[in-house]
């Protein structure tokens, strides 16, 4: 299992030609630590260098918790994660405090240079169920070492969702801490524990702690790099609706021979309105679905690209894509708004026969939103038109779990500059620029709450198995992100804040 | 819970005026025990009545065992319930051995009047599960007395199917050992403990003991009376094909973010296969499903009996019928063939979200079929069916299990002649001949493979919420159904078997 499978090629929406080439510290490409690197960041990275099976120890430790946040089993769990993860950023030599929320904890810590712009770091330590657990080659939650030389990984659930990733700035504060006179950048780090479960804790607390967060950039550390050689800052995300349905009819389970043939059955209609969703071009048959839906200017360009279809099909186990006609893979997945069955239930599912008309049935039901669509008008468009083919003799509860707009990240920032000058000098590929199908809420709430831009520097790879069994997630890249980030961290400290 | 409804007018296939009027001992309908009755019946009648406590205990003890045939965790329960079932037959003067099969096993007891007619009983010892057991408001398998007076019932899983049905006859042929001399028949009994599960060690069992079983006639005890206080033998029973479906698609689960949009969703894909099985008249799509399926000749008569439609659907907590354009509510349930989505699973079906596209998706899909259908071909025709539909990037797997015709049995024999008079002695009202939507498979089986026909004589009520939560048997029933077996034995006992 995890078979390294070729990556997906992502999008530029700025050729790599029109990014500035200057650095903080002109990055002589042929050298790994270049001509011109403060003293500071050269000794930092000397020291991530050195204590590297240390910051995987603490990954693995951090692993260990389960913390599922979808599931109220694992409560305990979220606390036990929030407070281990408050103690290493302690050890960090951050001031950490675990403030409880209505959900789970927020863990928020401060520190660094006081007079360096305020970068609010952001990850999630909650993670996706385990299930289907049977799926999984090694226990879900015991993170195990697998591979060999560059090929090494730990296979955990959270490896690179977000565990690894939110370890790799943490891990960057704890070397500046250690060798290089503490954090050059005023730091504030976000920790949420809710990500995963809708993130209904995060704008209240944003709210309620606007002026002391107050933040200059945000740096979100939860996506992907293009490919192991080349890092990536994602610019486009799609936003998310996602709703519980659940049709019910008869006031019982009925024997479907003293009933069958005569009365409703609810899983019959279920997937007739639901299977009835799509047209044959695969294009969402919800009224007003596609209003405002706009063309990205840059989608003639994506035609261009070296784009693997094969090999992000086949990283599904798929030869061919399927969905919306007329449409590129890219499109389909970066820029085309979704709507998929995520999950459904309902009468008997258990070994063998059960004639049984079920009293009910659910499905979980989301959609991926691209910039233009209203989430709330979405949502009320899918309730009204199921509601409208609500069969006789039934009727439907709805749950929302999430209502999030998709998001476009401003690209002509001197902060986004200083970052890609700073990943040059850890990587000899240009940085590039690309879009995402998931959704990061977190980056429209700090838009909108904090009035703040965010950088969306992440070292997943394609085939990370994220929300699958096997997660993991490759030591040379949780390497080389904890480097990224203390390189990122003193390009920011030299951007004025005056400049924003 | 359990709340009396009133009951489902039966189909009188045909109208008792055309029923013979003789019977072993005519019948004085104002005295409750006729004049005419021999003394050995008087005898057994009595100590039914003086020992129905004892009778209702030693069904309470059987309900006990959960003999749950669907699910291999109840193996060991299926084995108690069927020696446990032996020891009953026993205590009837029988000689009772448990045969084991390759699945559950069968419970075989012969005794009796070794020159009488012989009489194959027939019941099944397993039970339905007690899911959705949230719904229970005791538990399922502990039987609790509710209700006064003539409304008591006993609650609990297998109440009325099958167990309490089977308890009549063997309570019957208890009383003529006890009291009687034994059975005026040559009795065999047959229990099996895989009727909720298809019965695949049935067929299997009769062609094994084809010589030694050769009934002259079955009694079959699982069907239901007209009412309260009108007996039924059924005629009249549809067939059954279940399949468990199941769509693959990708390698495995994926986040939808990463792939929504782009790749093959099984379950958007199952909902809406299945979702297209019914036309907007609901009759099935299946091609030829309907060959072969004829127009009942009483179909004409059904329009004409008050069947209470209101009542029926207020059963299942329904206003309005739900079915086949065009159709009476009896003709759907009795003469019409069906599709029901029995169970439907797949996905993430926890709490909350998982933005998940899952690799599979599942579902139950049984038929209910009526004479002239052919149950290989219905099964055939819908697998073919949904192959044609297979989506691009998927495959189906299908398991079956069953796969029965339905069942007209004969009704002008001296067998249903005597029954009907027997029972003429225990009530008021005149036996109907009736319909039923469900199956009984083991009538055809029966007739196929031992050449014998079937009386299909049952004394449940439509509101015992067979195979639902809170199943009940009204003690009335249960008291009454043993006073008739005992009753139906001896005049069986009269027909000869040379007018057969």
């Amino acid at each position: 299992m995890g078979t390294r499978v070729p990556p997906l090629a992502r999008l530029l929406t700025h050729p790599p030609t029109s990014l500035p080439q200057q650095s903080a510290a002109p990055a002589d490409r042929d050298h790994r630590y270049p001509v011109g690197m403060s003293e500071a960041l050269t000794n930092v990275l000397e020291h991530i260098d050195a204590s590297l099976d240390d910051a995987l120890e603490r990954l693995c430790d951090l692993l260990r918790i389960p913390s599922v946040s979808t599931d109220p089993a694992h409560d305990g769990d979220l606390q036990a994660c929030a407070k281990h993860s408050a103690g290493l950023l302690r050890a960090a030599g951050l001031d950490a405090t675990v403030h409880q929320t209505t959900g789970h904890p927020m863990v928020i810590a401060t520190g660094g240079d006081p007079n360096g712009p305020h970068v609010l770091y952001y990850g999630h330590y909650d993670v996706q169920p385990a299930d289907p657990v049977e799926l999984w080659d090694t226990a879900p939650f015991e993170p195990t070492m697998a591979g060999e030389g560059d090929d090494r990984r730990v296979v955990c659930r959270g490896a690179a969702d977000d565990k690894g990733q939110l370890m790799m700035f943490v891990e960057a504060l704890r070397a500046w801490q250690e060798v290089g006179g503490g954090a050059p950048v005023r730091v504030t780090v976000l920790l949420e524990g809710e990500e995963e479960s809708g993130s209904p804790s995060l704008e209240p607390f944003l709210e309620a702690h606007k002026a002391e967060l107050s933040p200059d950039i945000c740096v979100v550390s939860d996506t992907g790099m293009w490919n192991r050689e080349t890092p990536a800052i994602t610019t486009m995300l799609r936003g998310l609706v996602y709703l519980d349905v659940t049709l019910f009819g008869p006031s019982h389970d009925l024997h479907s021979g003293m009933y069958g043939g005569a009365v409703v059955n609810p899983l019959n209609e279920l997937t007739r309105i639901l299977g009835s969703l799509h047209d044959d071009d695969y294009r969402v048959t919800v009224p007003s679905f596609y209003d405002g839906v706009r063309e990205p200017a840059s989608a003639e360009q994506w035609k261009m690209l070296d784009f693997d279809e094969v090999a992000y099909l086949a990283s599904a186990g798929l030869e061919r894509s399927t969905g919306e006609a007329g449409r590129t893979v890219l499109e389909r997945n970066w820029s085309r708004p979704t709507l998929d069955i995520n999950g459904i239930c309902g009468g008997y599912t258990g070994e063998g026969a059960k004639t049984v008309i079920a009293a009910q049935g659910s499905a979980k039901v989301s959609c991926r939103l691209v910039p233009g669509q209203d989430p709330e008008a979405i949502e009320a468009a899918l309730i009204a038109h199921l509601e409208a083919q609500r069969p006789d003799g039934c009727r439907w509860e709805f749950q929302g779990h999430g209502c999030n707009p998709a998001i476009e990240v401003e690209t002509d920032s001197p902060w986004l500059h200083a970052a890609v000058a700073a990943l040059g000098t850890e990587f000899t590929n240009d940085t590039v620029l690309c879009g995402c199908g998931g959704s990061i809420p977190v980056v429209g709430s700090f838009q909108s709450i904090l009035g703040a831009q965010s950088l969306l520097i992440g070292f997943g790879l394609d085939d990370d198995r994220v929300h699958s069994p096997n997660e993991k997630f490759d030591l040379v890249c949780y390497h080389r992100g904890i480097r990224s980030h203390a390189a990122v961290a003193e390009a920011l400290a030299h951007v004025s804040a005056a400049t924003t």
